[in-house]
């Protein structure tokens, strides 16, 4: 987590002449994301984030991930909201960069959430959900089934090299995952990237969600199964049911599953592993030492969808 | 600039536990420091920067400067203020490192200061040397006579590799400034690193100094021959003499110098650009590749050296 794209202060006021936010009294690069640069700004009419993007693909999907939060933070949700420039703009360039400014939401992101943080965020993502209804905006899930497919393939000859019998792992769950998912399940946008560090709490209680970069159309369930990885393992290992129970309970008191989406569970979660496993290993295998980020090991999703391939139903969650 | 040391909110809440600074409402790592590990906290008492201290030698200087820092805050200087914990304590321990909370300072630095900026950084120098004066603490500047020799040697052998009589242009320089000082120079507490880095403004007036990092006890007007390194020379390597006169006449509205400070001027910046021409020269000559800061050319350096030899006098500078 770096700035990788440096902006000095006169670059900034040149940049924020096209805004009505007056002049800067704080402007720090943050560390943040894994592929953007991000800084800090405040001015007498608030604190926001600055975004510089830094990735081809980031850029064409820009319009939806802007509009997608602007939709959002309308609908009552805490995320962050795009300010537009007095021209009406949601985006500008800036040291040749794709940037756009967001407001910028207080809170802090835990390492090790409790089962109350678990049961706050599940709620959280069933008003994400629920606030992303009214959307019109779509864009495919670039990391669903036909994603992992490419992405096993570019890892096959590696895969062995950081864990045996990683390669056959990942080859029998793209076996057992089809080509798409079961029919029944409810889809509509989805965060798919809400991890801990994504989702802010405030004296306990969430005060926003973030890093909307992943975001897209796909099965609702399938961001329950993202968290129930992200949230509910221990260090060790281990699941926890009672986080695991938490979370899916908070949620189905604003959306209770249909029991399609129940059934699919197990394998949804399978899935989530499956995706988070095959991006890690991609980083792993291509990851330049030269750059600032270290890559997160693989082998922890390994793990888990080992636990998932071995559940008997949907109950093993908490279900 | 990055972070080096990662701390985790639960990990903070801990550190947090010894201050009175209520819970943490923002948590970033910022990009800032060159060795130090920095983030911006917020709590309802108001915005700090949590630092760890990454380096053996800052660590031991440590009570140094904290206690500056906290000194010149009392007396009216905009500067980072060393926090408390409940126990009185300025500095603890977090994650095996030193670590202080220091008040966070609004402004923002300049990369191109106009010479209305020089003027205002001239003058906040001359009220940090007369705040100075009542502190009774004492370092002694690692970086100067016997520094820079010592550096000097060190890189010896790399220095023509980086530009042709690199080599020879040192050891001149060396033996031209001797090994102290002349006589009559006043010396006090100095900031030896006022770069324009480290001069916050807002709304164009200087909102604080920052970066005590390099401060000691050494002769006051070496704090003016690097500001005048570092503020009034211009990317095609001129020296703007508009700006020189603009920080020069700043201090001395508030303090003049004394006659043998003016005669000494040259020296001083002969001085002042030897010290960074050599410090970038070894972190040049001894730069690991995967290291997350990019140094700085010391030729820029090189360059300035040259013009301070070739001056008449003081009135270079606009005295």
């Amino acid at each position: 987590m770096a700035v990788y794209t440096d902006v000095s202060f006169e670059e900034l006021e040149g940049f924020l002449a096209a805004y009505d936010l007056g002049e800067p009294h704080v402007f720090k690069g943050i560390a943040e994301g894994v592929s953007n640069s991000n800084y800090y700004l405040q001015t007498a009419k608030g604190a926001f984030i600055l975004t510089l993007y830094e990735k081809r693909v980031e850029v064409e999907d820009l319009p939806f991930y802007i509009g997608l939060m602007e939709h959002l933070a309308n609908a009552g949700i805490a995320c962050p909201t795009p300010v537009r420039a007095s021209d009406g703009k949601l985006t500008g360039t800036l040291n040749k960069r794709a940037a756009a400014i967001l407001t910028f939401l207080q809170g802090v992101s835990l390492r090790r959430p409790a089962p109350e943080h678990c049961a706050r965020a599940g709620a959280a993502l069933a008003d994400l959900h629920a606030a992303g209804a009214s959307s019109t905006m779509r864009r495919a899930n670039a990391l669903g089934h036909a994603g992992w497919r490419q992405l096993a393939a570019e890892c096959a000859g590696e895969a062995d090299k950081i864990a045996n019998g990683l390669k056959a792992l990942i080859d029998d769950e793209l076996a057992a995952q089809g080509t798409a998912w079961p029919a029944g399940l409810l889809a509509g946008i989805i965060h798919a990237d809400l991890f801990p560090d994504n989702v802010l709490f405030m004296e306990n209680k969430v005060s926003g969600l973030i890093d909307f970069y992943f975001a897209c159309n796909d099965v609702l369930a399938l961001d329950l199964a993202v968290m129930l990885n992200a949230w509910c393992f221990e260090e060790d290992g281990a699941f926890n049911l009672t986080k695991g129970r938490a979370l899916i309970s908070a949620y189905e008191a604003k959306r209770a599953l249909l029991p399609a989406e129940r059934a699919a569970l197990p394998l949804l979660c399978r899935a989530a592993a499956l995706r988070f496993l095959l991006t890690r290993l991609y980083d792993w295998v291509n990851h330049d030492p030269s750059a600032l980020v270290r890559p997160k090991d693989p082998r922890e999703y390994a793990r888990r969808l080992r636990f998932h391939r071995n559940v008997r139903g949907p109950e093993a969650y908490g279900l």
